[in-house]
């Protein structure tokens, strides 16, 4: 492969860092890779899993004289990396982000970066329930959507040269403006990890049900969403912090939705409920042939008998 | 395998009674299978699946003579079934059902159930979210567990023989009473359907989020509530009628906990989101230990790089 920037500066070696640590190597895109993160621990876990060339305590140090500089981190830490990075980046620089959350990353970091770099922010839709730099693995942005959201003016040769870093991890590239990504992760994954986090919270909290029962039972719905409620809790604190109003917006919809849904529950009415029920497996059709998700039943978990011969 | 009843009547022939098929076939659990399901087409295909050894429209037809009669239709129509099969069952027949309700269930059926056999209420916690005859695989129950809600008096030799019967199917078997159930299934089944139902449709009517953007980007979350909102609406909508009391209660402890969530998020409280999203780690953690679902990332799903050697 062809290297695409000399030096690579990732600043925040969680999940996405650490996968995107992965992929840097194993395609030989960067002469040297500089990985800072601020735990002490973290930064030496990364070193032991040879993610990077050097490694240093200090983004300042990080970022100086990289080509590319990505941060990867929650997304209420935006500003202090932006005026931690911001002195020492070197003309033509391309700084980047991974965070859920637009608008609010914009206003962190833009005001601090200077005009001789180029700010490109960037949201890759990938990732798991796992955290750390151990959870990084090579390929996870492959054949997933990574959405741009420029500001005006933005740098067209930068521009280029970022969509095509994603693409050669084998991302789809998207643009669109921050507000609109903003309602648009609102929905199909903001709401869905706290409506996730809310129920276990539920169940966790029960009298007459003991938590043994919860989990041994679980595998009949309740464990789908213990996937999404074991996602990292700093990083969904602060989209939750930092997409206010378009979760809020999302929150009272769905909330309303559901005291219908409850109403018709409460009194009988099987029509209303047969009529949500019949709708909604509509959208899952769409998205297996869509490819987001595969069709085998159970997510294509293993069964019993499927793991014999 | 040894034959452990000689006639089996499997009355619906859904998920869950084309699934038991497969098992009592492949197992050789019966010297007949006798298939009935009111849809006509939905008995051919079982024919045409060649799921049985002789099929018939008549329920009553179907439990004639049977040492076993399994009921797996969708709860509202357990009263029906009971009707139509009390007049023609044999003495010392064993009648169980697959309903996810147990109260509703034995209230519908047990009154038409003859002295001269048994009842024994029972509930497979197995599935997946396809239906249909052709939806039924073997395996299926497999590890899994199995409720049995017993009726005072029951008879312990029955009992015996139908906990051996699932035994052989490789579940496991629980007993409790039948309201005891009805809640634990509220909250580790019910309210999560009804839960993943509800924000599909609320995505499902957004005007500032296109549908086609909700699907194209449903990987970041959405998609696991998908899959358990491609259930069958007609078993669900039961559901939701005749486990009444305990899902409203659930219902409403999730939306209080939410609404609490909802102001957290609306004050910006750090600490209460994050004290939340921290303790519902620990919930996941205990259901892998406890062998109800696999610790591979995102459900075990192939990421793009896992498909190639």
């Amino acid at each position: 492969m062809t290297v695409q920037f000399d030096r690579i500066a990732l600043i925040g070696i969680g999940l996405i860092g650490s996968s995107l640590a992965h992929d840097i190597k194993r395609l030989g895109l960067a002469k040297d890779v500089v990985i800072t993160t601020r735990s002490a621990e973290t930064l030496k876990r990364a070193e032991e899993l040879q993610l990077g060339d050097r490694y240093t305590s200090s983004a300042a140090e990080a970022a100086r004289d990289a080509d590319l500089i990505i941060v990867s981190v929650p997304v209420g830490a935006s500003e202090s990396v932006a005026r931690e990075i911001a002195g020492s980046l070197k003309p033509g620089a391309i700084v980047t982000d991974v965070g859920s959350t637009k608008a609010s990353v914009i206003a962190q970091m833009q005001p601090h970066m200077p005009a001789l770099a180029h700010f490109i922010p960037g949201h890759p839709l990938a990732g798991t329930e796992k955290s750390g730099p151990d959870a990084g693995f090579p390929g996870l942005f492959e054949g997933r959507w990574c959405i741009f959201t420029p500001l005006a003016g933005t740098d067209e040769t930068a521009l280029r040269r970022l969509r095509s870093f994603w693409e050669t991890l084998g991302s789809k590239v998207d643009e669109m403006d921050p507000e609109h990504h903003d309602k648009v992760l609102a929905i199909v994954s903001h709401l869905p990890h706290i409506i996730a986090y809310n129920i276990v919270g539920t169940a966790d909290d029960l009298e007459t049900v003991t938590e043994s029962e919860v989990i041994k039972y679980s595998a009949s719905g309740f464990r789908d969403f213990t996937r999404l409620a074991a996602s990292d809790p700093t990083m969904w604190r602060d989209v939750c912090l930092h997409n206010k109003d378009a979760i809020l917006e999302m929150l009272a919809r769905f909330s309303e939705d559901l005291a219908y849904l409850q109403r018709a529950i409460r009194w009988g009415e099987g029509d209303k409920i047969f009529e949500l029920f019949n709708r909604t497996r509509t959208i899952r059709r769409s998205i297996v042939q869509a490819g987001q998700d595969v069709d085998a039943p159970d997510f294509g978990r293993p069964h019993a008998l499927d793991k014999k011969p």
